[in-house]
């Protein structure tokens, strides 16, 4: 697909500057042609379509780079309680048909990309019993709306209630659904299934994390992805209680074992990391790991300020994710962006360290891309790299009065402001509305498929509650109602 | 004017109740008509228009606490530095017109309105030589456009080198330009000139803060207020530079000093509280202020975090402010509600102690009706209380799947979720639109009165960042470019 963008505002390294942008053509990689950044200057002739790009402000497009579709379908509905109860929450109430997974990817899709989003990391909760249609309706959904995928099933081989820190206590677990061994079988069939980078759609190996995972199931998935060069996702040190579980399995931070084990790399991108030390933030920068930060669900549920001032200062690469809806409760990334920037002003004094608005955005860009390994196809407005670009609409109200179009971006409160998203150079966002799905039509599914509740009753927290005050030292006395 | 709305979704002591509520025409005060919640209940006859409430949420208004609507000129202009050089660029760039403050007002109004505010706190920055004709811009606005307004002239004694704290330097301060006497017999003029509350404006007494305000200042507020039983507003202790500053002045904190001055009464709102220590604390719960929580701001800025849970605890009041437009960027008050409530959860590892949404619900309408000295009148769905009312449109994309309504309003990300506002009974917004004014021509004047700009260099920023970094004990190398 060749078009150009006329007459757009782009930000320079001083500034701003009004050009024109030639997209063309790119290696048609399988069936799906792509387009390329042929050329960015002033006065340049149109080839194919044109668009124009008059007050308006391109930028490439962001990664939404770590979030878990499926938890739409609770989103607002769990209390504020840490991550381990909410978690046990979670799971009692898990969607468990495929078609929820396809509805909820698809709303998931479409509020990145009315973000400014392009590509979405989704740490896919697989239906048990279900697990290839699982994977298989998000492919779908993604697919079909035509936003860039890295889908990351989400695995581990332990129970819910090993998550938790023992303390003084010497529980035993449930056996985990299903053995580390079928779990790996499992992930060599989607990726050999689903994998097809060229149809925009990547899978990603993906353990949950320390606190539900064996070494061999860790091992296991180092093996898979150097096998075809995939990248490998986690979550990492999210919560204190991690913290303390860490020190209770390995005898070493959980970022020392990793390590050990060969599981950093710079193909790897860990979500949270909000209780590292200085020893494991030199780790993941000598490893050249990836964190992506979700500000709005550590603050949800209480995990805590990730140390992402010292992440940057240490040269480790940062981007942003929404996470999943139900600890956020929403997929709007430049929400996540602007938090995820003004959040650490707090943490350090000298406001010469603090985020710029460039920067903020160069993180959910760049930085997105880098931490799929990506860097060098997408991410920035180069030439020779993928259209996956987003034009927003500075005549909206919520970017007025004009002054630093970045500035307004990111600190402020964009409503409706995207008014173009092309992936692989096909406009899947025009006029501010998704062009390949009905979304009226999703949104009545979505309508139709739930329902109004008030507060419902978590068997599982009731069972973990007042282990989890013990082992966090919090007083016993109430537990939730 | 008498109106009905049917099938309407309202909170309940448990869970949500679908039931009509009956408005009717109150005791006219002067020209405006008020209308006054008749009634609250299921199948009740149609008085007036029926407004279909069916899949909808009705909530009272909330109160956008604290603002200054003129910053909106500069919103997304000022890079992240602390308040004290922020400040210094702020008012480098002023705004010069009162048309400029008419239009900020207005566009004030429409982000406090679409994000559930049907009242506005402005703090409003007097054009110095057009006192009264600023005023008078912000009035006209808002009752142009049918908000209700809380116009609190932001005055001030001292110059803006005095907010900085002296440390070992002894510096001298230029002469403000307004003397303490002229300052007040324009204040007493406003109040005669534009308070009427009848007509839905008030006027408020409003000292920016310590930072800036001689005692006599605050004094002869405390008697204008009292006078008239006007509430009374201003910063408290913001930034740790003003604690430091309130040291160096009275020797004791800022809070015992306006305590002793008779500053604190249930009628004095204070926005931001970062800096209070537990007498600090305990001196507002007894004095009966309410605390203006505007925690986007405070990120923003790098202030802190105000102790938001030890005020509850401590029984004191809390409403959620956005603050200006240049410190926040935005005037979204469901963000400011969202980012102010979950902010806490890192602060109180005992999740007891969270703030709920339906907590967060009534701290931004009863609790900023409370700060306002207005709680017998306004903030909450109570029959007898005046007709300001806000209808959420549950079928909103963002509002999907269905879970808890309030849930999703406060945790998640409304977008165009607004369906109608009241005010005094009055529709104002309707199917989304704000009815009283043509928002494309505010966006047209908008636009055309401004212009993209990148850096710009603040003279009062080069002239005080040295001193303010030696007092605050940064590095003296690295000033702002």
């Amino acid at each position: 697909m060749n078009f150009t963008i006329k007459d757009v505002l782009i930000p320079v390294e001083q500034g701003y500057a009004t050009v024109d942008v030639q997209l063309v053509e790119g290696s048609s990689e399988g069936d799906r042609p792509t387009s390329i950044i042929e050329a960015i200057a002033p006065h340049l002739e149109v080839i194919g379509t044109a668009v124009d790009g008059k007050n308006k402000l391109l930028l490439p497009g962001f990664v939404n780079a770590h979030t878990h579709s499926s938890e739409m379908w609770q989103r607002g509905a769990i209390p504020p309680v840490p991550l381990e109860l909410w978690l046990a929450e979670l799971y009692d109430f898990a969607p468990l048909e495929p078609e929820q997974v396809y509805l909820s990817a698809l709303g998931t899709a479409v509020e990145t990309l009315l973000s400014g989003g392009t590509s979405v990391v989704d740490h896919l909760v697989l239906i048990p019993g279900k697990e290839i249609e699982t994977v298989a309706a998000a492919v779908r959904a993604y697919q079909k709306i035509g936003i860039r995928a890295f889908i990351a099933p989400l695995i581990q081989d332990e129970s819910l209630t090993a998550g938790i820190p023992d303390g003084e206590a010497n529980r035993e677990h449930e056996t985990y659904l299903r053995s580390t061994e079928a779990t790996l079988a499992l992930m060599a069939k989607v990726v050999e299934t689903f994998h097809k980078p060229e149809e925009g759609v990547n899978i990603l190996l993906a353990p949950t994390g320390i606190q539900l995972c064996s070494d061999a199931l860790f091992e296991g998935c180092i093996e898979l992805s150097d096998r075809a060069q995939l990248c490998r996702h986690s979550h990492l040190l999210e919560t204190a209680a991690q913290k303390l579980l860490a020190q209770e399995k390995y005898g070493c931070s959980a970022v020392e074992h990793l390590k050990r084990i060969g599981y950093l790399s710079p193909r790897t991108s860990l979500a949270h990391c909000v209780w590292l030390n200085d020893d494991d933030i030199a780790i993941l920068a000598e490893t050249q790991s990836t964190v992506v930060h979700n500000p709005l669900s550590n603050l949800r549920l209480g995990s805590g300020i990730a140390p992402i001032l010292k992440y940057l200062q240490a040269g480790v690469n940062v981007s942003f994710g929404c996470d999943g809806a139900s600890s956020n409760d929403s997929q709007d990334l430049l929400e996540a962006i602007k938090i995820g920037s003004i959040l650490h002003n707090i943490t350090d004094s000298d406001y010469h360290h603090w985020i710029t608005p460039r920067q903020s955005v160069e993180m959910a860009s760049l930085g997105g891309a880098r931490g799929l390994n990506l860097a060098d196809e997408l991410g920035s407005l180069t030439v020779g790299k993928k259209a996956d670009l987003v034009l927003y609409d500075l005549t909206n109200l919520s970017l007025l009065p004009r002054t630093d179009p970045i500035g307004l971006l990111v600190l402020g409160r964009p409503t409706n402001a995207v008014d173009s998203v092309w992936v692989d150079g096909k406009r899947i966002v025009a006029d501010g509305k998704v062009t390949t799905i009905d979304v009226d039509e999703l949104q009545k599914e979505l309508f139709a498929r739930s329902q109004w509740i008030d507060r419902r009753q978590s068997q599982t927290v009731s069972q973990i509650e007042a282990h989890y005050r013990l082992v966090m030292g919090l007083p016993k006395q109430h537990l939730t109602p």
